[in-house]
């Protein structure tokens, strides 16, 4: 991800953030309407909820309009008793982020020095290496099994300079995820003076029983036993709130001191914080989208192998199908029909477009424009 | 800054991370509710404004709520393009943050490895020396003069491990500005690989004529003749907008590039960036924020004068008063009178607090709790 660039500043830049390329987001509905001329264009490129955040957050949000010119509660006091409370556990374990991928890159700067490595799985989240970088480490991806995590190979990858581990539960982009067994022998493995975070984003749709996953686990219940433990969850996904950036760490409460150290003072913002505890109160919002993800899923996967393509077997609310090798102009021909997924060349997957599940129709739109990008 | 702990991760956290103790911000309102049982509490203490937003922020945000479970657009593409119009500068030379605090870490991260120096003034913001430990940089802050930042002495302070200084003007939380001369002198002699980022938080109230600063810098004119300087904007102040996080760089676009390098995609949240450019539409509103500050700062000092107070000249929405030895003691009294200001014992001013300028009952109710507490 290095590289020369004409950039003046690049020589007195630190050596990982010089030639450094910056995340690729979805592209955003509006710049395919700029770009294309296209009126009517749905995004199943960014694993948002089709549903949207529970119908509270609205009215919470023009009741709190009046506190705008305030900073923040730069501690989050009620939304971390109210997520305290959610999870069983005490605030002081709790470390709010701008999104989850805040908290993310808050371990990598507690722990990583420049030559220190941080160990992730092959196909995983683009944001750990990214991250690892800009702080001057190394990222050392592990080989993948069958797309998902390999934890005999993380282990074998584990070195002195090892610092960080991220283990994304369910991955992203590929849907995989590790059994409760596995990950605790993983977490019994790992030395305790290694951070293992464990990304659980998806946590809502891969612990739903209706989606195949019996044995996801809930890695948080073992906070008190790995005191190198760390959990990550977020209100983007499930929660709907992916336009205010609130995601959360769970930890044993020496590390949260040590996150909250690095933690800019008001990383999320009043709106964000209101939002998120009513969101948080609406667990009936999130059953109802768990389900429609469900049925969603069968929708999609099923509308894929009629194709005859192939997919990944996923627990989180987006799947990967396996186009082939015209994915690229696959995607552009769906761009073209206005229908945003998400190409996987970046992730070492170039055969590959990630689909998020939409509402039925979206996601009856996307399998007709996939399959008239498929005969073109 | 740094000393020991009992945290069982300090011996495993870079070594500018070890000790470090996070940015205190001013005591929110309902902390003070909770704590002493009151329930009129005026907050004078984060220099946000007291007329708050403009009217308009209220029916985009109402507005833009559809959106919530969308990512927002990473590039902020809107907010930039109206920022660009409104500094007459190109797009490709902004960079969003997540309050101009953001911005401030960004430089850091970009150009700051273990060893290397990040320079300041004596009294300036607190975050500069807490965003340079952070990135294992070492935090040199030159010797003030009356207050306020003494160019030659920072000149002096340049080694060659100096590799980013940040110059408050006017400085927060005295008040104290660089005039025109003085700080285009200063720009003019540190050498091209040091970015010096000058903090303009208060432009809008220090370039107000009738405040009495008329040598008062606008930095950004200077952008295409220094390359190295970048000047960063906040809507937490006079926009009203602290609530909501949103500051910004304007640079070099070579420097710009490399900061974009390091923010993360969506730092700035979609309610953010809406309610960002609508206030920056409603410019009548920041002149009669404007407008307000100067009869207030009037109100203020005559006031702490008519008590034998001295105060340091200020061109900001907020004032530094030597209240003496006793200053501690007056703080609290001033809490158990529901008014809260800013102790600065914490940058080495223990003999003064700062107070913003607040409505004019606000002042007139801190004026007189002030008189009380130097009384008992």
């Amino acid at each position: 991800m290095a590289g020369q660039t004409n950039n003046r500043f690049d020589r007195w830049a630190t050596p990982g953030v010089r030639g450094l390329q910056p995340y690729q987001p979805g592209k955003p509905i509006d710049e395919l309407q700029r770009e294309y001329g296209i009126d009517e264009v749905i995004k199943l490129a960014s694993n948002e909820n089709p549903l949207g955040p529970s119908p509270v957050v609205a009215e919470t949000l023009a009741a709190s309009v009046a506190e705008l010119s305030r900073y923040p509660d730069g501690n989050g006091f009620a939304l971390k008793q109210a997520l305290a409370a959610h999870h069983r556990l005490n605030s002081a374990q709790i470390t709010l982020g701008n999104g989850s991928s805040d908290v993310l890159e808050f371990v990598v700067r507690a722990f990583v020095q420049p030559g220190d490595e941080v160990l992730f799985a092959e196909y995983a989240f683009a944001m750990y290496p990214l991250v690892t970088l800009a702080a001057g480490g190394t990222p050392v991806a592990a080989p993948a099994r069958d797309w998902g995590h390999d934890p005999e190979a993380m282990l074998a990858a584990i070195t002195p300079r090892t610092k960080v581990v991220f283990v994304a539960n369910p991955n992203n982009p590929t849907g995989t995820w590790l059994s409760d067994d596995e990950l605790q022998a993983f977490l019994e493995a790992v030395p305790e003076h290694i951070v293992v975070a464990v990304d659980e984003a998806y946590f809502d749709y891969a612990s739903d029983p209706a989606l195949g996953a019996p044995d996801y686990p809930d890695a948080s219940r073992w906070l008190s036993r790995y005191p190198n433990l760390m959990v990550t969850r977020t209100f983007s996904k499930v929660y709907g709130l992916a336009g205010l950036r609130v995601g959360y760490a769970l930890s044993h409460p020496d590390l949260a001191d040590l996150l909250n150290r690095v933690r800019p003072p008001f990383n999320v913002n009043s709106q964000a914080l209101a939002a998120a505890e009513a969101a948080l109160a609406d667990q009936a919002h999130v059953s109802r989208s768990v389900i429609l993800n469900v049925e969603e899923m069968a929708r999609v996967t099923d509308g894929v192998t009629e194709m005859g393509l192939e997919f990944i077997p996923s627990v989180g609310n987006f799947v990967s199908v396996e186009v082939g090798d015209s994915a690229a102009a696959v995607y552009d021909a769906l761009l073209r029909e206005g229908v945003i997924v998400r190409p996987l060349a970046n992730y070492g997957m170039p055969r590959h477009l990630r689909v998020t599940l939409g509402l039925p129709a979206e996601n009856e739109r996307f399998l007709g424009a996939l399959r008239r990008a498929l005969k073109a």
